[in-house]
């Protein structure tokens, strides 16, 4: 029955991610299927790692490998295996970045915050001052409570300890601002179908020239297909045709390309921004309606998923239905220790629209009046 | 150029994968994205979980994961992290094999074969007699010759010493003869873009409790991205809502489910019989055309994939560009050793059809009068 329904049912999706895809995007998808090599791909996946770099504003090499972004987590911490970790933890991804890392690296410090509290800079400067790490690990946006963790203070940190600056930046590249050169950050993973506007399947990855430097050989690292090295030779070895390890998802590719292309042509600040308003104006609607945001300090608001606390007796869940049920609007509840506590809204690439945050805000205010 | 050139022709893929796509199985693509958690998924997942149990013909726990079939076989050799294992390698998948298990295993043994001849049973008997192995892997569909490895003996073998069978079925689920549960195997591994006629994307694992009962702790495991123990304790804690650890890429899914359908649909002995069938019509007409078998042994023929020597001055390349250029027909050179040597057809799933060989055999022929 449900089978029959999610064919039948357009949803709108205003969940933290996968995001609303733009109907160009989802038609590549609809494209036959070509080999992943030779010359009929090369050009195609070339330009493709161009334009992901645009994204990422870097000149460094990025790789998009057929994984869920924690994938690409994964292949960064097992490329620093053995090293020294000291991880930002305050809330849901940023316990996924501990458990991930903890399979990997030698020693970990974990800075743990209630989901939502801030990390002090002096507090991390403390820890660096008196241990030597290897690495700073911190999520950009963390989707569990919809904050973002400013970047700028912790890269000059790690620019001046001379520490490797590992972002998991899954849900905020290409809707928040965020330039991988500009901040020196060795390692920044992301993923296709957040902020980025394509379907899931694919995660990406920037890597400095000082993160290949200080990474584990080949041998070293644990693995061969999460394994950046292997990803490394094959791109040497098999460059003219076949410039990565495995057999790669062409359509995901399709995809993401295009949404790539959407990036561009809307201009990356002017997306940005885009973002920021809409935040803003779903923020404000919140608050009209007697619904506290779960970030208090407005600085920290992700431009890309909001999270709040209902008043009184109400429900996330009662919410979620509702909005479902009278709308064909999902929203999503929380994570972790949050999952009964909030409800979060996705709004990033092609959701972060007026309309279709308005289309949420008058489900909102009707379920508030029931 | 290239990437235009990509648009407009619909080439014919009669490559060793991806394979050509149903229209069906490619429309299932260009749907609306859907939360990849909740109601709306949860019964169209275990509903896609069944079907693959049923190709796999086993009773035993199955996973599809984002990554290509290699990931799932990293994840298989992850999982028996310090173990000793037996490694038959006649093949460039069987040399991915070693070079996958390298990272995990505390001891490798390889029975290394020229590529396409086969193992002697004996041969292998003795190695299992002569020391005490954990597990014995092997590649069943050797695409880079067209070899099939026999299972049936070797599985007795495993059976009589106690140790775990490790199947790389990634070029044969779907094609060829193959029963998890009736061969006991411990692991086999699959993907979605070969015989089981999806696109790329996803690999598929099907693990028996034996498997289980031997697999290293989640915490001994190297990794946690391809860690089963980890898919393992999220089916558990997250059974609900969301039995997996990461998102999953829901198109991909949409795809493979419609492709187990037309398995089902067709009866997966008649399947295995069609691929046969198709094999033996391309081998004849090779034959005839004085092109020889690279497998001399016809017991060996893998049903997905033929790999052909052209006599005289003519060459893979000259053939490859020939059948492109002149009807828009895609087949393979070899890879690793014998790159220049071998030319590869793949017919798999859709493009294991009569009309689709006969117009490849007829370009062939005409390559052969130039």
């Amino acid at each position: 029955m449900d089978t029959e329904e999610l064919i039948v049912i357009k949803y709108q999706l205003s969940i933290p991610g996968p995001t609303e895809c733009d109907p160009e995007v989802l038609n590549e998808l609809n494209r036959p299927s070509i080999p992943h090599y030779g010359n009929l791909w090369m050009d195609y996946y070339l330009e493709t790692l161009q334009k992901l770099q645009k994204v990422y504003q870097t000149e460094n090499s990025v790789f998009i490998m057929p994984s869920s972004g924690s994938g690409a987590l994964d292949a960064t911490m097992a490329s620093l295996n053995g090293k020294k970790g000291l991880i930002l933890n305050n809330g849901t991804f940023g316990e996924r970045l501990y458990e991930i890392a903890s399979h990997y690296l030698k020693e970990i410090t974990v800075i743990k915050k209630d989901p939502g509290e801030w990390f002090l800079i002096e507090e991390v400067e403390k820890y660096l001052k008196k241990n030597r790490y290897d690495l700073l690990a911190v999520v950009h946006g963390e989707t569990s409570t919809g904050m973002v963790n400013h970047l700028e203070e912790l890269s000059k940190l790690c620019a001046k300890k001379d520490v490797l600056f590992v972002v998991d930046a899954i849900s905020s590249l290409g809707g928040v601002e965020l330039s991988v050169d500009k901040l020196g950050i060795d390692f920044c993973v992301s993923a296709s179908q957040k902020a980025l506007g394509s379907v899931p399947g694919l995660s990406t990855i920037a890597i400095s020239a000082k993160g290949w430097e200080r990474m584990a050989s080949e041998s070293d690292i644990p693995g061969w297909y999460l394994n950046l090295r292997t990803w490394q030779r094959y791109e040497k070895e098999w460059g003219d045709w076949h410039p990565f390890p495995i057999t790669l998802p062409v359509h995901l590719f399709f995809a993401l390309h295009k949404a790539l292309d959407q990036i561009f042509e809307e201009g990356l600040e002017q997306r940005w921004t885009r973002h920021k308003r809409i935040t803003e104006m779903l923020c404000t609607a919140l608050e009209q309606e007697g619904i506290s945001l779960f970030i208090k300090n407005k600085e920290f608001l992700l431009p890309t998923v909001t999270s709040a606390v209902l008043p009184g007796e109400r429900t996330s869940e009662g919410l979620q239905t509702y909005l479902k049920e009278e709308y064909g609007i999902l929203v999503a509840g929380g994570v972790g220790p949050l999952r009964k506590k909030v409800f979060r809204i996705g709004h990033m690439a092609y959701s972060a629209q007026e309309h279709l945050i308005k289309r949420v805000i008058a489900g909102i205010k009707a379920f508030m009046k029931i």
